[in-house]
């Protein structure tokens, strides 16, 4: 079942936090450290993973506040449990990002304590309600890698309907256990090209994510996509995948806070 | 040689201008009435053209102006000089948009006279210096019609660097005397497939383009383009594209006002 909850963190130093470009890449150590602590072997397999079965963002606080907002989703049936008891027996001595130490005061997990935290079963996924459209929510710079032939690759940071949709649907393939076919996948692969059309956006800006010294840029915005298909099956698959954005986030770099995406009532 | 000019016309009841969604359609008209003025063949014949050999553009105005500017570009080395001759006799009588009269004042024909004007040699063109990148300011909503299969069109109203430079070249390809070759051309498709890179945009926003009835969604604002290629030939033609946009304009509809684009120095 993905999970996806807000884990509120205190300064153990009760001063400003410094957020710095390295914030990102610190969590990230973090949590491979607790991954590490609940099993060695799990830790180096989620890293060698071609796709991790995780998602990580610092949700932006004001100023001057001594609190750290850790956004994390599970996309992994087994991960989610055993991460948060380490998280809570780890927070006995405290939790390191970089050279700052946190307390955690607060696990948000449903909707109510914040709206970037739910859970939804897979099935209920699977038979998300279909409804031809979807507004989508990208809250931090989202942007695809597009491997080119020769070995080059280039970024784009734009919201293509097309690569929005390749995007969750292998990330759907990769971590769901109610994956379609590969002939199924292959079709809705298809179907999506000629069906999908980005009819709107607003608020679209272009915006710079940090990890250590590099940057990525990438997309935020809202954006109005139409699935004119009239085949249920790709209705549906459509629909669900708009919902596992939640959870999945998109494009490249989800684990470093880029791709935090909803969709939008 | 490719010709950029802007129109000043008066109204000629000396009153504020009433600009609605018709006016784009309006002076598509008075360009063809102008056409078949010239020559009636001509007018048939650009009707019937794939593309046509010229773009206008109704440029905003500041409310309850009595002035009213048109932008007009003209691709087609014969066509300027009619153009411009029929536009000064019929303005003897008057020329009408929809029900108003206007008298032109003004033909800015220079970058001193307004910054959407100016002249460029098809072989000025050709040489454009080459420095790897450039911006573009899309200042109305610009948008590409993906054609797709089995007859379903689409619109992509992003700023996709292939659409970007896949319309230019097919438009240099249709107007240019200095066309590239056929196997030259195909080149430099792939090549801008592999090596050309949305790095920033600015400023990007969703905007309606009226044409009486329907109405067009596309983006309107500032992109940075990067070419990776090592070629200089890829480089030469990157350079000759971005600048001739500022007469072609960019995607779909130039004719009605969209697309309205110019690379910024």
């Amino acid at each position: 079942m993905p999970n996806a909850f807000v884990l509120t963190l205190i300064s153990s130093q009760n001063q400003p936090i410094h957020l710095t470009n390295n914030n990102g890449k610190h969590a990230h150590g973090l949590l491979f450290q607790l991954l590490a602590a609940i099993n060695p072997d799990l830790a180096t397999a989620i890293h060698a993973a071609q796709r991790k079965p995780f998602t990580l963002a610092l949700l932006p606080q004001p100023k001057h506040s001594q609190n750290l907002l850790l956004r994390l989703t599970t996309l992994d049936d087994d991960l989610f449990a055993p991460l948060l008891q380490r998280i809570i027996s780890e927070n006995l001595v405290g939790l390191r990002l970089g050279d700052q130490h946190f307390y955690l005061t607060q696990v948000l997990a449903t909707p109510e304590g914040h709206p970037l935290a739910a859970a939804s079963s897979w099935q209920q996924l699977a038979q998300s309600a279909t409804v031809g459209h979807c507004w989508l929510r990208c809250h931090s710079p989202t942007v695809f890698a597009t491997a080119k032939a020769e070995g080059r690759s280039r970024h784009t940071p734009l919201p293509e309907p097309l690569l929005i949709a390749k995007s969750l649907l292998a990330n759907w393939q990769y971590h769901s256990p109610l994956r379609y076919t590969p002939e199924l996948a292959t079709s809705l692969r298809e179907a999506f090209e000629l069906e999908l059309e980005l009819v709107e956006f607003n608020h679209l800006r272009f915006g710079r994510s940090h990890i250590g010294h590099d940057f990525i840029g990438g997309f935020i915005g809202d954006i109005h996509l139409h699935c004119h298909a009239k085949s249920a099956v790709v209705q549906q698959a459509f629909a669900t995948l708009m919902h596992y954005s939640f959870f999945a986030g998109l494009g490249a770099k989800t684990t470093f806070g880029l791709g935090l995406t909803t969709p939008l009532a």
